[in-house]
C-alpha cells in the first residue's frame, strides 16, 4: 500500500452497490485509484485480464451509481472485464482468489452472485441475452432497466448484429454502452473498427451531437420534440457519425470520456429517462493507470503472474504448442505458397502473430467472427489454397454449422487447428475445450488427430500442409507438452495409423494426445506389479486405427483409454464402438472428464479431483483384473 | 405449352452461358417467359422453391450475359433460387428431375456442375465464401470477377455482417447483388428490413444517387474524381440511403428494377469496371409471372406438387408434427403464461404461425439468426419465462456454441425443439437432421428425447412445458408420424423412463422415436420365425434408461438399435456405451445412417438403399444368432 492519500481509504467500506452510491462525488477519483491499486496487486498474484479491467473502473462505478443492481440488469459482454464489478458487489475480499481453484471465477457467473445476471466467456452474447431480459420485463410489465456493456470487438461478432437488428422491434427501453478502446484482444479489425476510428478522430462530431441533444431537451414540449426529431433525422447524417446505429433503430449518444465517473453517471441518469433504445459510445483506455499495461496492451489483456512494480512476467518454460504452431506453419509456408493462415482475433494466443510477420499477405485476422472465418477458408480452398483455420477448441463451436455444411459436405481442403483443446485450466468452464471429439467425430469425411508431444505435433502439421487433401482437424492442448524437440525435417504420418509404444498382453492402454503420457505412467505402475501392458498412442480419432486396437484388445483382459475430453461421445466411446462392432468383449475402462461442466483451477488439481490420474487408472484396471487395489503410490507426474 | 409467340422458342437452344450471351436483346423478355413456363411446369411435378426462382429469372439471365462463368465466380446465397442458373448452365434437360432421387439437387452443388462454384442450403454463407474466392484471386493475381447474389433475408444473418465487416480490408474487387424481395421465407423482419423498406418507399433516393454517380463519371480525371468523392462523401448522408453499406466500405448502387434484364446487364458491365467493393440493390417480386405464387408468396416459397393451372396442392394427409407442435404449444400457452415461442424465419415450417395468431405478444420471429434466437431465449429464461426455441435440426447447428456456453452451462430453462430431425428427404444433405444426437448428447445437464408418434410427442411437449426445468431438447421428424391421436389431457412422462412395448427374451430391439415402428416390424418378422424379441421405445436419449436396457440386454443373445441419425456418436453408440459400462457383452447391431453425407431422395428409397429396413435388421440379427438369412420377405412399410 502506498501512502498517496490523506484520508481513510474508501474501498474497504464498499460492500455492495448501495455503498458505491453513497460515495461523495469528490471522492470518486480516489475510489478509482484504490480499485486500480488492488486490482494490480491481486492480478499480479493470480494472473488474469488486467488491461480490460483497468479500463472500466470509472464505468463500473458509474453503472453501480446510476443503476440499482440486481433489480436493474447489468450485462457485461465476454465479462472478462467484470473484476471491478465483482469488487463492488460484495466480492472484494475474494478478489485475490480470482481464477484460483475454489476462488472467484474470472468471468461473471450466475451462481456466484445475484449481481451477475448473465454469465459469459465467449464474446457477443450480451446484447441478445439483454434483449431477452428486456422482452421479459415488457411482458410482465415491470420497470427495471437493462444495460449491456460491450467492447468494440463485440461488434465484429455477427450475433451482436443479429441482436441489433432485432432491438427496435422488441422493446423501447434498452441501454447499450459501447466501450470503445480500439482493441479486441489484438488491435481490432474490420470496417466497424475503421468507422469507430473516424468518430474518435473527429471530436467535433461529439460536440455537434451534444448541441442537437441539448436543443431537443431545452426546447421541450411534444411538438418541439417532434420537430427536433425531424431536424435531427434530416441532419443527423451530417452531424452525426452514428448512422449505422441510428439506422438500426437506436438513438446514438457520444462519444464521451469513459474515465469521467460523474459525466458517465449523469449520462446514465439521462438515458434512464429515454423511451427508445439508446447506445452510448464511450472512449476508454485499456490498462488505464498502470504504466506497464499502457505500454503493452496486448500482453496485459490477459496474462499470468507478474511483478506489480515493473509488469515483468516470468519467462515461459519452453515453447508452447501455440508458439510451435506459429513458427512451424510459417516455415512450411516458406516452401508452400498455398498455405494461408486465418485467426479470429487471436493472433497472439494462437501463435499466428509469427505468421503475420513472415507472411502478411497470407494472413487474415477477421475479428471475433468464427463463422465468417470458416466460410472465408472455404472460399480460399475452392481456389486451390490450403487455409489453416486456427481457433480455440471452445470457440470453434461457433463455426460448427460451417464445418458440417460447408467444409465437410463440400469436402474442402481446410485444416481446422484447435488450440486449447482439453482442460484449459484457470479460465474455467467457458474456455475448456472438452467437447470437440463429440461434435466432430460423426461428421462424414473428416480426418481428426491429436499429437502426443511437440515433435509429433510438427509431423502432423506437416501431414496436414503437404499430404492430406480434404477436411482435416487437429486438437492440441494449452501450454507446453513433454518438450519433445521437433525434427528438422518433419515426416508424413500415415492417416489412421496409430503408434505402438510398448508391447504387452494383459492390459491395453490407449492414450490420446497429451494423455499418452498418463498411459505410459500407468504402464509403469502396472509393470511394478508384474502386469504387462501394451501402450498405444492413438494419434487418430478418425479414422480410428481399428486394426491395431482390435489386435491388442482381443488378447487383453482389460482395455483402458485416456483422453482430455468428456467421456460421452469421446475418444473412449469411439474405441468401445469399434470393439463392439468387432464383437470383442474385453472390458473397457475409460479415463476422461465426467458428464458435468468442469470448474476453473489448475490442470493437476482438477485432474486429481476427477480421478484422471495414472493411480486412478491402475485402481480401475486392477478391479477389472479382480486384483486388490494398490496401496497408495505416487506417480512421476 | 401455350402458343403466345410467333417465333421459334429460344430456350431449347440454350446449352451454356455462351448461348445466353448470344440471345439478341429484343428476345430477352421472350426467353424469360419461356423459362418461367418451364419452371412452373417442372416444379409442379417435383415440388420445390418456385417463388424465389420466378423472382430471379431476369437477374440470372443478366448475370450470365455480363459475367463469364465458370471463370467468373457467381455465388447464390442459400442457392434455393438456383434453378434458373441450372437451366442456363447445361442442366435444362434434367430440370424436371430436380429434388428427385438420382436427379438434380434442389440447391447448387459443386459436384453437379463447374458452374456451381459454391454449394449451399443454409443462409448467409455466400458473402464470406465469395470473399475467400476474391482473396484467392488477389493472391494469385488473376482477374476474374466474384459476384455474390444474396436475398434481403441473408442480411438478417450475423455471418453476412461479419463478411461485410471484412470486405474493405480484404479486396478491392467484389460485387454483391442484394436481391430485395421483402421476404425471407416468411416476410422479413428486423431493422435492416425496415431500412430497406425506407429505400424502396422513396424512389428519389435512387434518382439522386444516379445523379451523383453520373457526375462522378462525367467529370472525369483523377482530381475531379477525388473532388467528387469528397463531395459524395460529405453529401452521401443526405443523398443516399445507403450509409450502412457505405460505412462498411462498399460503394452502393440502386435500387434498380430487378426484372429489367438489359438494365441489369448494363449495370453489371459498369460494376465490372469498378475498383472497389460494390453493392447493387435490386428490387424483385417473388413469384413474378405466375399468379398463384404472387397471391400466396409464403406458400410458393417452397411447396410440394401442385396443379400448374391453379396452383392447387393436394390436401396433406394428416397433421404433421409441425402442425401439432404449433397447435399444442398454443393450447398449453393458454394456461401457462410463461411459455414464449421463438422462430428463426420459419413461422410456417415450424407450425408457429398458429402460435403467432393466438399469442402474438409471446411470439418472436428474429429472422435467420439462430445464434441470437438462442441467446434471446436465454435472456427470457433468466427472467422466469419458458422459451421454446424452435429450429430445424440442421439449422440448430448455427446455435451450437450458445447451447453449450449459454443454455447448458447456465442450466437455463430453455426448450430446444428440433423439427426435421432425421432424414429430411428431397432437400438433401444440407437439410437432413442427422447429427443432433452427436452434437448434443455430450453436453452436461441436457435432457433429450424423441417421441415414437404424435401422441407421445404431445406428452413430451407437455412435460417440457409444465414439468421439467432446465435445458431440454426434443427431436421430431418432418411430416406426419403414425397418426396416433394426441390425448385430450397430455400426461407427464417420467424423465429417463423408457417404454417396454413388448416382452421377449432372445432379442432386444430398441427403437428411438420414429424408428420404433421399424423395431416393431422387426419383432413381427422375428416372431414369424419363432424368435421372441422385446421391443423398447427408448424415449430418452439422455438420460438413457440404462436400467431397462441392461435388464433386457443381459438376458438377450443380441441387441438391435434403430435410429434416424448417423451411427457415429448416435443413439446406438449411447446404448453400446451403457452396455460396455455395465460389462454386458451381448452383441449390438445398429441400424442407422452410415458415415457419409446422404443424398436427396424420398425417405423410403434412401432407407432401402442404405439398409435401414426391418428386413435388413432381421438379416443382421439372424447372423448374430448364427441362423440362416431369411428368404426375402416384404414388411408392411
Amino acid at each position: 500500500m502506498t501512502a498517496k492519500r490523506n484520508k481513510q481509504p474508501i474501498l474497504p467500506k464498499i460492500n455492495d452497490p448501495a455503498d458505491v452510491r453513497a460515495v461523495p462525488e469528490e471522492d470518486l477519483a480516489l475510489l478509482a485509484g484504490e480499485i486500480r491499486e488492488e486490482l494490480v496487486h491481486a492480478v499480479s498474484k493470480t494472473g488474469g485480464h488486467l488491461g480490460p479491467n483497468l479500463g472500466v473502473v470509472e464505468l463500473t462505478i458509474a453503472l453501480h451509481r446510476a443503476f440499482n443492481s440486481p433489480a436493474d440488469k447489468i450485462l457485461f459482454d465476454v465479462s472478462h472485464q467484470g473484476y471491478v464489478h465483482k469488487m463492488l458487489t460484495g466480492r472484494r475480499g475474494q478478489i485475490d482468489s480470482i481464477r484460483q481453484h475454489g476462488g472467484l471465477n474470472g468471468f461473471l457467473l450466475r451462481t456466484e452472485s445475484e449481481h451477475d445476471c448473465y454469465g459469459a466467456g465467449h464474446a457477443g452474447t450480451a446484447l441478445s441475452a439483454g434483449l431477452g431480459m428486456a422482452a421479459a420485463r415488457d411482458l410482465r410489465g415491470s420497470d427495471e432497466h437493462v444495460v449491456v456493456v460491450a467492447g468494440d470487438a463485440a461488434f465484429t461478432c455477427g450475433v451482436s448484429f443479429e441482436a441489433l437488428n432485432n432491438v427496435a422491434e422488441t422493446t423501447r427501453r434498452f441501454i447499450v454502452v459501447l466501450n470503445d478502446n480500439e482493441w479486441s484482444i489484438s488491435r481490432n479489425v474490420g470496417a466497424i473498427a475503421t468507422y469507430l476510428n473516424q468518430i474518435r478522430a473527429n471530436p467535433s462530431y461529439a460536440h455537434l451531437h451534444e448541441q442537437v441533444a441539448k436543443f431537443i431537451r431545452s426546447v421541450g414540449g411534444q411538438s418541439a420534440l417532434h420537430l427536433a426529431h425531424k431536424v435531427e433525422s434530416g441532419m443527423k447524417h451530417i452531424l452525426l457519425p452514428s448512422v449505422i446505429f441510428e439506422d438500426l433503430g437506436f438513438r446514438y449518444y457520444g462519444p464521451i470520456d469513459g474515465h469521467d465517473t460523474a459525466l458517465l453517471t449523469r449520462t446514465f441518469e439521462f438515458l434512464k429517462t429515454q423511451n427508445e433504445p439508446v447506445i452510448l459510445h464511450i472512449l476508454t483506455t485499456k490498462g488505464k493507470g498502470y504504466a506497464p499495461a499502457l505500454q503493452q496492451p496486448d500482453k496485459f489483456h490477459g496474462l499470468g503472474k507478474f511483478k506489480p512494480d515493473t509488469g515483468e512476467t516470468e519467462p515461459s518454460a519452453g515453447p508452447t504448442y501455440s508458439q510451435i504452431f506459429g513458427t512451424k506453419l510459417s516455415d512450411f509456408a516458406d516452401h508452400n505458397n498455398r498455405i494461408v493462415a486465418i485467426t479470429a482475433a487471436m493472433a497472439g494466443g494462437t501463435g499466428l502473430s509469427t505468421f503475420e510477420k513472415r507472411h502478411p499477405d497470407r494472413y487474415h485476422d477477421v475479428g471475433i467472427a468464427e463463422e465468417h472465418a470458416a466460410l472465408f477458408a472455404c472460399g480460399l480452398a475452392t481456389q486451390g489454397f490450403k487455409p489453416f483455420l486456427t481457433i480455440y477448441s471452445t470457440f470453434m463451436q461457433r463455426a460448427y454449422d460451417m464445418i458440417i455444411h460447408d467444409i465437410a459436405l463440400q469436402n474442402l481442403n481446410v485444416a481446422l487447428c484447435m488450440d486449447r483443446a482439453g482442460l484449459s485450466g484457470d479460465d474455467g468452464p467457458t474456455h475448456h475445450g472438452l467437447f470437440d471429439i463429440g461434435y466432430l467425430r460423426h461428421i462424414p469425411g473428416i480426418v481428426f488427430m491429436q499429437p502426443k508431444d511437440e515433435e509429433e505435433f510438427t509431423d502432423m502439421l506437416w501431414t496436414m500442409a503437404n499430404y492430406h487433401r480434404g477436411p482435416i482437424a487437429i486438437r492440441y492442448p494449452r501450454g507446453a507438452g513433454t518438450g519433445a524437440v521437433p525434427k528438422e525435417h518433419p515426416q508424413i504420418l500415415e492417416i489412421g495409423q496409430s503408434e505402438v509404444l510398448r508391447h504387452g498382453r494383459r492390459v491395453l492402454l490407449i492414450g490420446l494426445g497429451n494423455m499418452v503420457e498418463m498411459a505410459e505412467q500407468t504402464a509403469d505402475l502396472l509393470a511394478a506389479r508384474g502386469i504387462d501392458a501394451a501402450v498405444v498412442n492413438a494419434r487418430w480419432i478418425k479414422p480410428l486405427d481399428r486394426q491395431t486396437i482390435e489386435f491388442f484388445a482381443r488378447a487383453a483382459e482389460v482395455v483402458c483409454t485416456f483422453e482430455d475430453h468428456v467421456l460421452h461421445n469421446g475418444f473412449g466411446c469411439a474405441v468401445i464402438e469399434a470393439l463392439a462392432d468387432a464383437r470383442i468383449t474385453t472390458p473397457v475402462v475409460r479415463i476422461g472428464w465426467p458428464d458435468e461442466f468442469i470448474e476453473h483451477g489448475s490442470v493437476p488439481v482438477l485432474r486429481a479431483q476427477h480421478g484422471i490420474t495414472a493411480e486412478a487408472a491402475v485402481e480401475k484396471i486392477l478391479a477389472e483384473l479382480h486384483m486388490e487395489a494398490a496401496p497408495k503410490t505416487t506417480s512421476a507426474a
